[in-house]
């Protein structure tokens, strides 16, 4: 595809950040790709699987130069990160980030960086229960959606360079509010999150559990897989998205309720229901197939 | 292995009767599988796929000389099958079944079979979201585990005798009662299912759907795979284990809601829930993958 990128900052090389310089570097799209990363060690482990070819120990050592700087620290470490390179960022960067939530960031570059319409919000639809730069691949986004929140202000310029981005790396762009975006991915991944989590520790915390854990299978493998992932990004996720996840959770709880009440009194309308659940899950994973190879 | 058994009737050629006829004959562990289904030319396409070598038209000719009955059909419709073959079968045949809840089986049993005593409860923990003849495979049962529920009157012979057919099927047996299988299975099992069905339907329900159907991936995928499964197979199993499922179904909606509490006032326990949620799932894996491969 030949290089598209003279030089690209990558800061915080966890699973994300470091498939995004494997990518990169792997398919020839950059000059050069800059790392950092806030725990020591990390960068230089970056170095070693080529996921970057310059470690560096300062963020402005990262920016320096950089036209295209990616933000792929934790959610709520962004902010900070923001406050910090606003001052060092080259005039023309473009800035992007792949945060699971959109608007909170998109604030926090609105105030904090002096060229807020250079910065375009972004969140590639992909990821695995292995965090860390250990578990990076250079396929990790190949196929799957990546959401692009631009805001009002933001250049078209700026947009149309990220999705270059997004090109590069075989994956494919839709854009959005940051405000649909973040109720969307409520109810398709913060929510399932959550439940996955509340699931595994009732299971755990049932008086049956030192016998219930030997029969477990692939349906409470798959069920509770989510519950395996990052608690930190968990977190993160949940306290920068509270307004839709809570929506969420009290439409998710209320949908229990009913389905226990049907199940102590044995109504009928419990097979409607699964069959209900059953074609829509077929709809989506129908249409699912026909358009797109997403992961994760 | 050798032939173990003379004649093994089969009756229900679903998902489960079917990949055990399948691995019967693959084995050369049967001299003869007869099988039977309630529904027309369900039999008849399991002698294509070599999954039974007689295809009967009633239960009576598929009971004609078995030694051991396998029960296939879905819970709910046991009862009634277990009241038709009682006066049906030959003196000395031993009968299992292979339904998701073990006590309310059981107490059919005791109620409509002649020897009780010959009858053994049983429940592999494997299957997958397919169903139907044409979803069964004779691997079905490699290494899964496989419940065994024998009551105080059960003969020991009659119980070995279905140890020797898990055996054959290369299935690890875990004996324990009725009661203790169905506490155990609706905290790994059942509440998995509601909770996954749950799930499908809020997510297709939040008004952010025609966007979020798009921006699914993986964990979603994972997260609700189980909501695919029979949908009538879904209700039997909530219908003949209400006590201990609405059990489950009240401790998750507890934490469900301590979380949203959490999330909603920006609780900094959240973190520390979703760390042990991920211990929960490590230390369950590791156990599991260190004694088993069972499947679904």
């Amino acid at each position: 595809m030949g290089e598209r990128f003279e030089r690209v900052a990558i800061l915080g090389l966890g699973l994300m950040g470091a498939s995004l310089g494997m990518a990169l570097r792997a398919g020839g799209s950059a000059r050069a790709v800059a790392g950092y990363d806030a725990a020591a060690g990390v960068a230089e482990r970056a170095l070693v699987r080529d996921a970057v070819d310059v470690a560096c120990g300062t963020v402005a050592q990262a920016l320096e130069g950089a036209e295209l700087v990616v933000l792929a620290a934790p959610p709520l470490a962004l902010r900070d990160l923001l406050r910090e390179l606003g001052p060092q960022l080259a005039e023309h960067a473009v800035v992007t980030d792949v945060a699971s939530t959109k608007a909170a960031v998109a604030s926090w570059a609105e105030e904090l960086l002096p060229r807020p319409e250079r910065f375009v919000g972004g969140h590639p639809m992909t990821g695995k229960e292995q965090s860390g730069v250990a578990a990076a691949e250079a396929a990790l986004y190949r196929g799957c959606v990546w959401c692009l929140t631009p805001t009002a202000r933001t250049a078209p310029e700026a947009l149309a360079y990220v999705q270059g981005l997004v090109a590069a790396l075989g994956a494919r762009p839709v854009v959005l509010t940051a405000e649909r975006h973040d109720a969307a991915v409520a109810a398709i991944s913060h929510l399932p999150r959550v439940a996955a989590a509340a699931l595994m520790l009732t299971a755990a915390g049932d008086p049956s559990w030192p016998e219930a854990h030997m029969l477990a299978a692939g349906g409470f493998r798959d069920t509770t897989r989510v519950a395996g992932g990052d608690a930190r990004m968990a977190r993160d996720i949940c306290l920068t998205n509270p307004g839709p996840l809570v929506a969420c959770l009290d439409a998710y709880i209320e949908r229990l309720r009913t389905l226990r009440d049907q199940i102590a009194t044995g109504d009928a309308a419990l097979a409607a229901t699964f069959a209900a659940a059953r074609a829509r899950r077929e709809e989506w994973q129908q249409a699912r197939d026909a358009t797109t190879n997403s992961k994760s």
